[in-house]
């Protein structure tokens, strides 16, 4: 997966920085051939240190632990541009997949009988918007796409930003997302339908099911935490997720509400952390997607907004 | 566990210092009656935060977590003072138990045939030091207790600091450990008897076997990462536990013999952190306890004074 044209791509970069002593982080996907990334940097000079925390996007970042062990540079790979402050220099590397969508289209057309279509995307696939948009277009379709606040690509969206599609939302009779997995197109409602172009079962889908599925999950979630005493109001250290003031309201309203809420803090949250304690509901004010991780964790999750409707 | 008189001492200590927002950081044990103790520190105002990562020691402070989270102090518990120089004051709350070890002294002072004792123990039990060494003195024996490096108290050991035994190893017969578990006991080799009064199987006994079975496994570990060319040597990022340089120094050496080396770093180490890169042997530079943690992290462990004998 490091080819020779991405690892001369990383040297030039590093190069250019003068750095000498590297943090590298990766996430999970690419951790099984970073290793060869790293004798060719050490072959050129550089001394490779591998950060192994998991890394769940640009927010995710190691640059105080990159600090910390002396490094000049943290080299986070796989992500977009995200921090503006961070600890120490970081050098995005954008690990692009130039995948092509077009034969999953080409089966599914059928699906997509709308004419004026947003397309949304995440980063790594930003590089096969423009073919994607030329057979649509080719097909008689109107393509827009929009850009997301915190992100600097066009169409790119993230778990935790969905403004790329909320710009052109008005515009559009759809829309579809180029990728893989149901979290980023399930993950955001908007009156409009949402179709997927899924690589990991080769279709083309409506996902507005998963949406529905998701809203009746939440829903439940809600109802059994109106009942709940002990509420963990979770607040996450990674560098791109604290949110203590959000938590901190969060708290001040459960305690309005009569329930007991305490603030915990952890760099990631595992079932074990929590357990143990008598907590039966997590507010969640870290990424999302976590949320998700209701049933690995063994607790109610709410997300900030779920509050509201428990009052 | 939090009982009046504890939770009244912990008070005292904050209201001293000033504090108003605290991070409070307990061991996984005391987990279970944390928020009792949080919910009396919000009556009396303080704004308390609690870090939900597992502490397993004085060198696993929270306190740039503290730190980040706006705190004032970070109120650290179950652990002697260890750290000198912290991100944020940190009070050191001892959570004292005083067991009564007689009962099992008694059952089994047979065991005891040495005529100079040397005591050893963990933090927690300190207190019970007095009463142990008056009852071996009424029972003919001599009793001896050394200081360690790293801790205050006498007869004390840490994992990776045995100097309150190496002090008096010339003068006793043997050494007695009072506590739980096999870890600490096991974990030193003097050439002297070593007997545990351990409070989970309620007996005491001879700790030679358990020592003898701990070399057997570690030479057998050595003798396979003689064979093996995958080398991942792990810093931590715990405030007590990172040592570059022996890792640097140890990837060298490594280097030297013909190895893949890399180092990688993460606060605590777990199987999923390290799986899919293809590492066989894991070269641990934090807390010496987790070599024990190999089949849990389905991996060859070394600690540094096993790397001498791969040459």
């Amino acid at each position: 997966m490091f080819d020779s044209v991405r690892i001369r791509e990383i040297e030039k970069l590093l190069k250019k920085r003068g750095a000498k002593r590297v943090m590298v982080q990766v996430p999970e996907g690419l951790k099984v051939s970073v290793l060869k990334l790293i004798d060719k940097l050490n072959e050129k000079g550089y001394e490779c240190l591998l950060c192994i925390e998991p890394s769940f996007g640009a927010c995710d970042l190691a640059d105080k632990e990159a600090k910390e062990m002396g490094c000049d540079v943290l080299l986070h790979i796989g992500h977009a541009i995200f921090m503006k402050k961070t600890a120490l220099p970081v050098i995005y590397y954008e690990y692009f997949i130039e995948y092509d969508f077009i034969p999953i289209l080409k089966r599914h057309m059928s699906m997509l009988s709308y004419k004026k279509i947003g397309l949304l995307t995440t980063v790594q696939f930003v590089k096969s918007l423009p073919k994607v948009k030329r057979f649509l277009e080719t097909h008689g379709k109107e393509v827009f796409t929009g850009k997301n606040k915190h992100s600097g690509y066009e169409a790119q969206v993230l778990g935790c930003d969905f403004s790329a599609a909320l710009a052109i939302k008005d515009k559009v009779d759809c829309f579809l997302f180029l990728g893989s997995g149901k979290f980023h197109p399930a993950g955001f409602s908007i009156n409009k339908p949402v179709f997927a172009c899924d690589i990991e079962s080769g279709r083309v889908y409506d996902i507005g099911k998963e949406i529905k599925k998701e809203e009746i999950k939440r829903r439940l979630a809600i109802e059994k935490a109106k009942n709940a005493k002990y509420f963990a109001i979770y607040v996450s250290t990674k560098p791109g997720q604290h949110r203590l003031d959000v938590a901190m309201k969060i708290k001040r309203k459960l305690e309005r509400l009569g329930k007991h809420a305490y603030i915990v803090v952890a760099n990631t949250l595992t079932k074990e952390k929590i357990e143990g304690m008598g907590i039966e509901v997590i507010v969640n004010t870290a990424c999302p997607r976590i949320r998700e991780d209701s049933k690995a964790l063994g607790k109610i999750i709410l997300n900030p907004e779920d509050i509201e409707k428990i009052a």
